[in-house]
């Protein structure tokens, strides 16, 4: 089905909101009954956060921010609490958000003290004059706002710590993995449509464990990791982010639907199993358009995701159908 | 012309290289004959070691990193020797570039002892599993390479000192200005097709004069300041950063002609003129297909730029003409 451009009166109470806790090898074999169900009240929380917004009318990045805060204040999720460990022991996180209406955007890296990275990018998008901080300068720019921060312990779990200690000493920079070392992708990440029409998207990670070098993934980058166009779409990333940068992801999602003439799910599946699997990259999104359309494409074993529109459709999921 | 995909063998002695030393208020009042006439001897000596390199066959990244490289060790250009100073008297500099044979790219932001950032950003791209690595982490990886290091002083120039002295105490986190404090964008860049067919971007910067807060523009960003992409384009921009990366501006140029059909001139003129002036940005980009066509589209009043063909035409230019 054909998802785009035209926006009708008869949508004014149309609302969608889509969310993800990242991708990955997430199986059942893998995944004990009461993990899964601690999995699937955290991201029915987030969810609900963010659909209470948009059920009272708040703009579509209200609500994306709040369903990603959720998910960073849950130490399930790679982000915010329980964000992975550096090759040094410390938490570099990464976040960005844009705003479909003007295409505005905000994003930040290697933040170390803020309790939720997606709120500092935020603020860059509505307080600053710029788009994009990092590191030192970004923490800097956060203690000249009313945000809260967090020590490094707040941001550390024994889990995240024993993944560290069993791969530090092999010398391999890697990506975020599951007890048996299995690849995930963890990221967190809203999308949403408001009744005003207003697409927004935000994501937000602790990056891969035992990282080193400041690496830096798709998470924080404007067009790759998270995208928003009033009357395209938004969308949020959620893989691994070498690939993602270069795919310039998310944008080429937005830009096969306003150029190439693709529905929301044709362009999600052209850049995900096409242009991002052709050079060797997986993972998964979550996107919505301006009619309230939805995808949550992945092509790992599972991706912890979850939907709610204003038709009353709702769902929380796990792993491939 | 539509200049699109198809690459004959008739053109297996074609080569292209396209250069800029940045985009801005730079007019025949405002620079002296003796100044135009050392920015256009920079830029020729920039061009000349590109082009020496596409002559012998070499790849377009192996040009475009050369003649990137030139003009950061011309303290004339924001970028390398020259930067400009951040609002701590520092030089934090970005950089990345993009083959267009697989897609592949590396990027650094926040750089300041590495005396070429664009050979760093390449370092990332072939000898890194990472694309973008910042700020410590990413000066920590380049001292595992075999890569030139300079003190702070090196990058330091009295020009660039009295530019922070003027604005610093007005607490505005400006752009590069030129001596009469117009705007200026202090960015140099190259993109090369090879006379194998592959094309090439590559994008250095300093940044804006005092800034703060570890802001990085769109010159870091793989889709922003910098793409390519064989058989499409190769984009390398000079403007206002925080527009640029909002419109992921050199992948839309990309987009529009992977998925609009349109000929690289049309791509540049709508992203340029229509996107990214829409938003209240504006700059310059330089760019070239995979036929040899090449776009230096700007619309301040002047951009340093030039370009070199394997049909033996080459120009240098300054200004509007």
């Amino acid at each position: 089905m054909r998802c785009l451009y035209i926006r009708k009166d008869s949508m004014k109470d149309t609302y969608a909101l889509v969310i993800h806790g990242g991708a990955g090898t997430i199986t059942r074999k893998s995944m004990s009954s009461e993990k899964e169900a601690a999995y699937r009240t955290a991201l029915n929380t987030a969810l609900t956060a963010g659909e209470q917004l948009l059920k009272k009318g708040a703009k579509a990045i209200d609500a994306a921010e709040a369903a990603v805060r959720v998910m960073e204040d849950s130490d399930l999720f790679n982000a915010g609490k329980g964000a992975v460990f550096t090759h040094d022991g410390t938490h570099e996180m990464d976040a960005s958000v844009m705003d479909g209406n003007g295409r505005r955007a905000g994003a930040v890296a290697g933040i170390t003290s803020v309790k939720n990275p997606v709120c500092l990018a935020r603020a860059v998008m509505e307080q600053s004059e710029h788009v994009f901080l990092i590191g030192k300068g970004a923490e800097e720019y956060a203690r000249t706002l009313d945000l809260e921060h967090a020590a490094p312990e707040y941001f550390s779990t024994e889990f995240r710590k024993a993944q560290l200690m069993r791969i530090r000493d092999t010398g391999r920079t890697q990506l975020d993995h599951t007890e048996e070392d299995h690849k995930k992708y963890g990221t967190v990440g809203a999308v949403a449509l408001d009744t005003s029409g207003n697409l927004a998207a935000a994501t937000s990670t602790g990056g891969i464990t035992n990282k080193r070098f400041g690496r830096v993934g798709d998470t924080a980058v404007i067009g790759s990791g998270t995208y928003a166009e009033n009357g395209v779409c938004a969308v949020s990333s959620t893989g691994w982010g070498e690939y993602y940068l270069r795919a310039v992801a998310a944008y080429d999602i937005a830009a096969l639907m306003k150029y190439g003439g693709r529905s929301l799910d044709e362009a999600c599946a052209e850049v995900l199993n096409g242009h991002i699997a052709e050079m060797g990259g997986d993972g998964g999104f979550i996107a919505v358009d301006s009619l309230g359309c939805i995808a949550m494409p992945f092509n790992t074993e599972g991706m912890y995701r979850g939907y709610a529109k204003s038709t009353g459709e709702r769902e929380i999921a796990v792993y491939r159908k």
